[in-house]
């Protein structure tokens, strides 16, 4: 590994802010430089704690974030945050509009921020989030916060790169908990229902309360929290449902449970990524546009051009 | 091919509904029946317009949907509706519940409609609804509409499979226009703002006007229209959007552009689909579960194992 490379991993490791910019760069443009970091800070990953926050947009989700990072400062915890944006396709970085009041954060030492937002086509944003919080956790930080806008599939991606997932709602998210309440029930491990001064905020926990109701009995019953994050209220009250959450995961082996599930998404992520790499070269790119010249001509379907790249494919891997 | 095979196309190709509804089956499945399909009915692809709809929970996409297709049906036109719900990845079919009220629709042999959820992890939910749609467009659909829930990353591939999309919105989605702005703007050829005798739709339509002002020049400038679907209100002036928007396509050569593309990313995703399969068979899935037993052991990183894992795999191709 190159000189350049080893500084990388030094300053990243004493948590140098610059050191992570670059890292989590490198991870976003998805070089092969990425996968040999990542596999050299592996050793070193593994002790942060994961906390995925997740909900509609206008929820207060940032606002949340932020107070529960003031309170983590507070006890001298280091905080990451990834804020992940995955309805911002093609501008990126949507969310750094927001972010400009967390000035007084970006100050701290103690603190990193980063907004990801989906670009390119190879690997999915939830990926990028993950191989992020890798990174994050490696430099030290004792809780990465992974950020999400929306309620798709992006998100439960990213909500089983948490260690514990919090689901914020507000009272004007009535129609949405119906109309989203499966793929909800299942990812969240707390429900918080934000701006709680707010009218309709009772009918909303008891709209959850009867979901959760509804369900079968799992091993982790979710609570249903109240906030006013701009004020404060209730984070405490979050924060220590996090950490019941995480004995409760460490006293059953479940922490270690999704960790193993985590590494084996990855390694189905790498093989993935190095297929496609190998695949796609620019021979193989050019095949295909000469290819697509004739894609009128009904008889040549994607399936039969796929087969035929293939095949000249195995033949070079032969040689 | 087999006479069951044979059987089951010319089904299709008569716009069987039986037939429909188990071809869609095997392509959610993902078998090597579905590529074997696919293939054979590509050159009866093309002659269907794909319409998208998306839009947050709780916009009345699907009252929209139900409405269009009515007056598409009054001017004796096919339609065949993919309801699409990647907010539901673990129960499925959350939207069959809601689909019960179209009762009379199902009766009707020139309407077909089916939900899909996420379900599995090979493959993405969006490739499986443009694939369905491939299957309508083949049995002879004049219309297919793909309706999604949310505003994540499945709706934005989703998008790409439509010819012309459509972004629903209601008066009290003010705050998540600005959230999801970057996302939307992107992909709607047209907003309707929906349930537009409400409170707040002119403040809506003024915000969308506005963010649409901002934005560079493109060719096509999307326009904002208003509805009140559960009344039938606006459905005629939507249609007629939605056919300039095609003669717009037609003209400018776009729509054989978009299509090019479709099916690009079709070869892309068949190409990735056969080589996972071929690759996670059942010795590479037990060679990696046996070594993510010691998984603890910080030296083992998934990048050292899904090399290992390469490594006997070309052996295998080289044998």
């Amino acid at each position: 590994m190159s000189t350049k490379k080893n500084s990388l991993i030094g300053g990243l490791l004493q948590g140098d802010k610059r050191a992570l910019a670059k890292s989590i760069s490198l991870v976003e443009n998805e070089g092969a430089a990425a996968i040999e970091l990542l596999d050299a800070l592996h050793p070193k990953i593994g002790n942060a704690y994961r906390i995925g926050i997740t909900g509609p947009p206008g929820a207060g989700k940032s606002t949340l974030v932020d107070q529960l990072t003031k309170l983590y400062r507070r006890r001298n915890q280091t905080v990451g945050i990834i804020a992940v944006d995955p309805t911002s396709p093609f501008t990126g970085g949507a969310l750094l509009g927001d972010r400009i009041r967390m000035v007084d954060m970006t100050l701290d030492d103690g603190v990193f921020i980063r907004s990801m937002a989906t670009r390119g086509s190879l690997g999915g944003l939830s990926k990028k989030a993950g191989d992020a919080a890798d990174l994050l956790d490696a430099a030290g930080k004792n809780f990465v916060i992974l950020e999400t806008v929306g309620v798709g599939q992006s998100e439960l991606d990213i909500a089983e790169s948490a260690d514990t997932t919090i689901v914020v709602l507000v009272p004007e998210s009535g129609d949405s908990v119906q109309a989203m309440k499966a793929g909800l029930m299942e990812i969240a491990d707390f429900f918080v229902v934000n701006k709680a001064d707010r009218e309709g905020s009772n009918r909303v926990i008891a709209e959850i309360q009867a979901m959760l109701q509804l369900r079968e009995r799992q091993v982790w019953q979710p609570k249903v929290l109240r906030a006013i994050a701009s004020r404060g209220d209730g984070i405490g009250e979050i924060s220590e449902a996090i950490e019941s959450h995480r004995r409760f995961l460490v006293e059953k082996n479940l922490l270690i449970q999704k960790r193993r599930a985590r590494m084996l998404k990855k390694v189905h992520n790498v093989v993935r990524f190095r297929f496609e790499r190998a695949f796609w070269d620019e021979a193989t790119r050019q095949a295909l546009d000469e290819k697509l010249e004739n894609y009128q001509d009904s008889n040549l379907s994607p399936y039969k051009i796929a087969e035929d790249l293939m095949v000249n494919f195995k033949r070079k891997l032969g040689e």
